[in-house]
């Protein structure tokens, strides 16, 4: 039997094929949102907990940002005990917009 | 003598080699200001006057996203007569931007 946890089940997340362009620029267009990515980019998946980005904000508006990056396809999420651990959808996201990373997250602001 | 009208000495233009990211993703995060830029992107420099794009936007509206992307190294402006004529900034643009506007204006939304 599993049990998920109630945080487990609210983790909805969105194919990249599905966003909009202007859902995906609205989400790069954030810079605590791109260095979440950038942190990501330089890290190998799933390796990088929310809790251990250094993000300029509290931690209900880290989670937000966290929540705009899954809802536009940029980020996938899971949760392995008490961590919410992250990976970039780096393949799925440049299939959908072509050089849109590349343009964004692989340089500096 | 030249005497230029207050208008045309109002025309600021910013390089984009001055331009930060965040400057240029607010610019190109707006679905009629991408309109603006993908009409320019496939006409030929110069001939497309302000008056004659087919915005969904009132006039001051209009006059304020061609601002915007004026000072995000997006267009350049030149008036003529009655005619406020644009061109898209595309290789100074591209240079400072690598693929930013083939992953946002060189597609559809």
């Amino acid at each position: 039997m599993v049990v998920e946890s109630a945080r487990a089940r609210t983790l909805s997340h969105v194919e990249p094929a599905e966003v909009p362009l202007q859902v995906a620029l609205d989400a790069l267009a954030d810079p605590v949102r791109r260095s979440i990515l950038r942190d990501l980019a330089t890290h190998d998946e799933w390796t990088r907990a929310c809790g251990t980005f250094d993000l300029p904000v509290k931690k209900a508006t880290a989670s937000h940002h966290f929540a705009v990056l899954r809802s536009a396809g940029l980020i996938e999420q899971r949760d392995e005990g008490a961590r919410r651990l992250n990976r970039l959808r780096r393949p799925e996201f440049d299939k959908s917009f072509p050089g849109l990373l590349a343009a964004t997250v692989d340089r500096e602001d």
